[in-house]
């Protein structure tokens, strides 16, 4: 298993990759990763940051690419001008048959656009988009998309489902994985045009279709996949990044004021990181690409080495368990 | 001030409502807090209720209505059948001149149907919407639509910029609120093809538009008012209740794991309701209906008696504040 990581996406700087990098071949034996990046500096910091982890070293090589997409270049700028940039050659070793996936805490969008020109779309596929974890009370759920296609027809997002729900079977072991629409009530009927002609499509679909589900609903777990479009799925992860914030500035603002709840605080505190843990993204190992021809996972950009180190297991696994050939059968199998 | 209540809207029975109503004239003395409902039941209850409170008792009557529309009754249907239903009567009531505004914790879609149908909309406006308090770090922010109308144009988005803009300033005394469009990125050119259309409006308008603003953004407390359509707002609004309550679930699971946890918890137990005291939808005193042709604001179906204050408060606000002749004026002057 070898997965190409772009060592210069994310906004923490290359550290990050290669210490999350440095994880995961620690966790598995089989596993290679390709960091792709100006090589000098990444063979510098990788002899210094694997000192005394000869093993690991073992595991990891390094791939130069003399340029970097930032979060400020359009994406589809970016992938016609800066052809050695470090995605756009992950991208190539991946269909050179040099490595397995690439994982990336870049531009997203430069990402996809990478994805899609180096691998193009897999057969059947209109649209790929970006499925994403959202934890919940009970298990994680996968939410596609959530920003790769921001105006989308039924199809589209039929094919969502399609893809979502072959890639939640396979990596969340669910048999059967129930799919929800999101809209904005339960009850049939409810919904946009787009959402009232898609729920026709997966009603008739021999998907596992649960109905319309509500925004209240994601976090309650008793689905497997949310559908939506690009746009509101983008809006749906980012509120909820902007509301998990908020909450815990004012929290923290409220705790501040008096000594007996900043004593509290202290006592509470590992079971606020046992918290942080269940909701944090960077457990939940990144967004993959789906409907690519291809495997590829996005990472936030703020991604610490834990989050590098589950999006490569994340990688890992799609490879592992075929998740490709799964939506392609099933497309064709379930063509609406 | 004369304030028609649906006494039976909310979930939690009409002792809410009524207690609601006493809290509020008890606040201010030139309310009156008329109870629409059956009127056997809200007298017998009233007089039990408010026993001890003759002042504030002086200030409430009862206006009989036989029937209720319920959260499961579609609002086109219901609106045609139930002609006595409590929230037809309460807008025959402002209809009338018996009222200057209805509140309701109840079905939210028939209420506004019942508004338009009763009052008609306000003069130039295409679409009325319902706007909602959203808390931040820093003052409330208005967002608009969180539901009435869930496929708009590019127009309807324009309106309802113009429509929050008017109520923001008014009722929040910001002299120019800065007024953002909800999008997939900052970045000018970011949004889905309404989004990008309502974008050219809102620039050439001489409302403060900020630009495109993030699902993050929207908890920032950086602008004033923020403009979707009503099935972005809808999961927007849901989405965000579902996360702070899975959120509670989570961390009261973590919590109760260890005894150190607990005494922790017991310690910024006050903390913690002056912080959900920030976070409360009761707080922010109910969602106005903007657009129709007089007063009227929903509340939440789980809304308690401070709720129903609070919400009272607002549409006192909203008729003082002469909030519609503002929307008018400036639909007017800024016709896109």
């Amino acid at each position: 298993m070898r997965i190409a990581l772009d060592a210069m996406g994310g906004d923490l700087g290359p550290e990050m990759a290669i210490q999350g990098a440095l994880a995961a071949v620690s966790d598995k034996s089989d596993l290679h990763v390709i960091l792709v990046g100006p090589s000098e500096r990444l063979n510098g910091q990788l002899a210094e940051l694997g000192r005394g982890k000869n093993g690991a070293l073992e595991c990891i090589s390094v791939h130069h690419a003399s340029e970097v997409i930032t979060m400020h270049d359009s994406p589809v700028d970016a992938v016609r001008k800066k052809k050695e940039a470090t995605i756009m050659v992950g991208f190539d070793l991946v269909k050179n048959g040099a490595a397995d996936a690439v994982v990336s805490a870049g531009n997203s969008g430069a990402t996809m656009a990478a994805a899609i020109k180096k691998l193009g779309r897999l057969p059947g596929v209109a649209r790929p988009g970006i499925a994403s974890f959202f934890p919940t009370v009970k298990q994680p759920v996968m939410l596609m998309d959530i920003g790769a296609n921001v105006d989308c027809r039924a199809q589209h997002l039929y094919q969502f489902a399609v893809m979502a729900s072959s890639c939640s079977r396979l990596l969340q072991k669910q048999p059967r994985p129930r799919v929800g629409l999101l809209s904005n009530g339960a009850e049939v009927g409810k919904g946009n045009a787009l959402v009232k002609e898609t729920y026709e499509l997966l009603v008739q679909s021999p998907l596992n279709f649960v109905g319309n589900v509500e925004g209240r609903d994601v976090y309650r777990g008793d689905v497997d996949v949310v559908v939506c479009d690009g746009f509101v799925g983008n809006i749906s992860l980012k509120i909820s990044e902007g509301l998990a914030d908020a909450a815990m500035q004012m929290l923290k603002r409220e705790i501040m004021k008096t000594w007996r709840a900043k004593l509290g605080y202290l006592l509470i505190r590992q079971a606020l990181s046992g918290f942080k843990k269940q909701v944090d993204y960077a457990e939940y190992g990144g967004a993959p690409l789906l409907g690519i021809n291809g495997t590829g996972i996005i990472c936030h950009g703020a991604s610490n080495a834990v989050a590098i180190r589950n999006a490569i297991e994340v990688a890992s696994s799609m490879v592992r368990n075929r998740v490709n050939e799964a939506i392609i059968a099933t497309l064709g199998e379930y063509s609406a």
